[in-house]
């Protein structure tokens, strides 16, 4: 199947997922409405901007990894999936974490963020799972480069080679991992900082760039026949 | 009309339908959140996972089948729509289902279950029909390969001669009416036993590929030929 | 603007507001479910079938109106966008209806029913602006034919030359108006009736066709060059 | 990224905050309905059609700011992303407003205007950006224009050379602004006007018309060629 139609159902899923946000903010002031009641809600601002940062994030690098290939098979259509099936679900820790985190009870706050970590590591496995598929599959799927060179050109974590060979990319899920720790035993609040931390790594990109790549095709021919 | 355009709205109405599916969860824990009332609501997620793949993998499924004509025409539009108006339902039993699955009254979860069932009918009633429309008009709606050479390519449930008549793409409808009939008389956790099997059984694909179709073309022009 | 913008954007439209009819279903037998729960259900789903096939054929329509021109300039993305603000109230209106219609009280159903012919009436009546400027403006919107021949391809309501002035498309129009008029005086239930016959009745299409009236260009060369 | 994969996830977001719009009257005449309930209602309607309108508009001038490039970058796309995220917020202070301009306390009205005006300064401010950065790297984001040639044609606020300097576009924001302050110490409704003027103040545009750039070019060339 062409990968613009994957790609197009996805766009839509995204869109919507990122506009069901908004539904966490409509039951404030609905009763009573003064200019405390707008302020005191601010755990719902912060969750929104959070949450809609973060999904519209997630939905540049998918089509930074997407943009590699031209085709898509069933197995990565599933994977694709699995994937929307956590940016889809992100609305309702969103909502728990806004609802409780500043609530009567601790345990509330420490559920919701550990709630949230675990569906942003959910995400994270399938980010992972594709992007080795795309990667394996390279050539099958049409890429414009070859599966070896794809896979040279994912950034490390450093210049050493040993740092060299983790993927900087890899290591959000990582980071949500910790924060759901943190969550779980230490302080609600300190793992929502590392979830707001890890949407600001994602800003930037961690992938090769598709485009990067394409003017770097004719140097790689060189490569070939100089050999 | 150009099939494309059909395609795109119905990919749209997929997307919105799909993510629909997280409303049911945003009930979930608003009130007093703990690790426990996350775990009491398991049904809810069980029933967002099954109905998620399920919608997904009706949606590549569509894909596939309108793969393979370029035009669509007035009385195919009415069946996409009758269709689409079967997907979108989708939400409705699943949360009746997650609700009343673990309920006190054991009526209530044979009746979710039934109506499930009822709506999975109706969808493949109509998957079914837009088949058979396509295959019976694939000249007139621009298909790459000839109506015969459709029909005669669709995979059936066995190699004996009376098995490859019975296509095994409308296995399916029979299975969501064993499925609705055990609902009603047995078990309610059985029936969803068989639709969570049905949505496994439609991952893989049980219709002619447009592309395998493209790619045996010229074959079936050197066998025009050779006549 | 490329007049494909717009109409992917009104795809969205309508694909939103075609899927927001089932959160009217979604409070059925949440609280406690048995199949007379379901059974007693019955006008709600009439409801969602109606408005879902309304919503359904006024996109095929959109299209086969659009489908003239290639260019869309300012006045008309405004019709367009008061055209869509119609068609995003239905939920509205047919939530009130399945609501009121076997209520208690008879002024509910007859509220419920004008109001929803009155959605209706407005709907109409944007279509006739968007049909007319496009008629009108034909020649600078980029259609594939002349504004006198488009103008002249309008199917009337009959043959004689009174009735062949009448559009078969505006009949629609009245009809809303008679089922508004019915829903006041008389009776909820007969207009409903009504609204569901205009449902089908636009279910064929009373417009010229895009594609017809570009197989018919060569022929109209002709005539031309005959002269 | 080609820019036309950012305005279809845009096209998205923009379908469906529309469409969440429709949800704020989903709660009238619920439980009791006659046409007093219906009458009472119209600050919904009011605020249904200001924001459908305003959202509509924004999406107009959002496809004439996007028309003159064709690339977009990873700060091109943030910008947008915040854009976004503050016309998915538009529904909220919407609802507000209709439940709370007619209401017992003054300061309910208030407030919810105020909020009302907060979100569209936000917006204007990020439309003001992305201007500002499109203009500034034109060239890199494949503009068929010059950056200086594209800077000189946006249209001023008169014809004397101070006021041709200011941007007739960046007025909006200040209107916003003195709508916000008459909502905070004057009143909630003369700010409501405010907001409606300057929604048909935007249905007018006042950006360079991509197209009309285009079809100038030719003639900008005649001019480097005099030289």
């Amino acid at each position: 199947m062409d990968s613009r139609r994957a790609e197009s159902f996805s766009d839509g899923v995204f869109a919507v997922a990122i506009t069901v946000l908004i539904f966490n903010l409509l039951t404030i002031g609905r009763d009573h409405l003064d200019y405390r009641v707008l302020g005191d809600a601010w755990p719902q601002y912060v969750a929104y901007v959070v949450s809609f940062m973060t999904i519209g994030i997630m939905w540049i690098n998918h089509h930074t990894m997407f943009g590699h290939v031209r085709l898509i098979d069933r197995p990565l259509l599933v994977l694709n999936l699995l994937l929307l099936m956590g940016i889809v679900a992100i609305p309702f820790p969103t909502a728990l974490v806004a609802e409780h985190l500043t609530g009567p009870t601790k345990s509330g706050g420490a559920a919701a963020a550990v709630l949230y970590g675990a569906v942003m590591i959910a995400i994270s496995i399938f980010y992972n799972l594709i992007w080795a598929y795309l990667v394996r599959h390279a050539d099958q799927l049409g890429s414009r480069i070859t599966r070896v060179r794809l896979q040279d050109s994912v950034p490390g974590l450093g210049r050493s080679p040993l740092l060299a060979r983790i993927p900087r990319w890899s290591v959000g899920l990582l980071g949500y991992l910790a924060g759901a720790l943190l969550a779980a035993f230490v302080s609600a609040g300190a793992a929502l900082g590392v979830y707001a931390a890890l949407a600001v790594f994602y800003l930037f990109n961690h992938l090769p760039e598709p485009s990067a790549m394409a003017s770097a095709l004719p140097e790689a021919k060189e490569d070939v026949e100089s050999i």
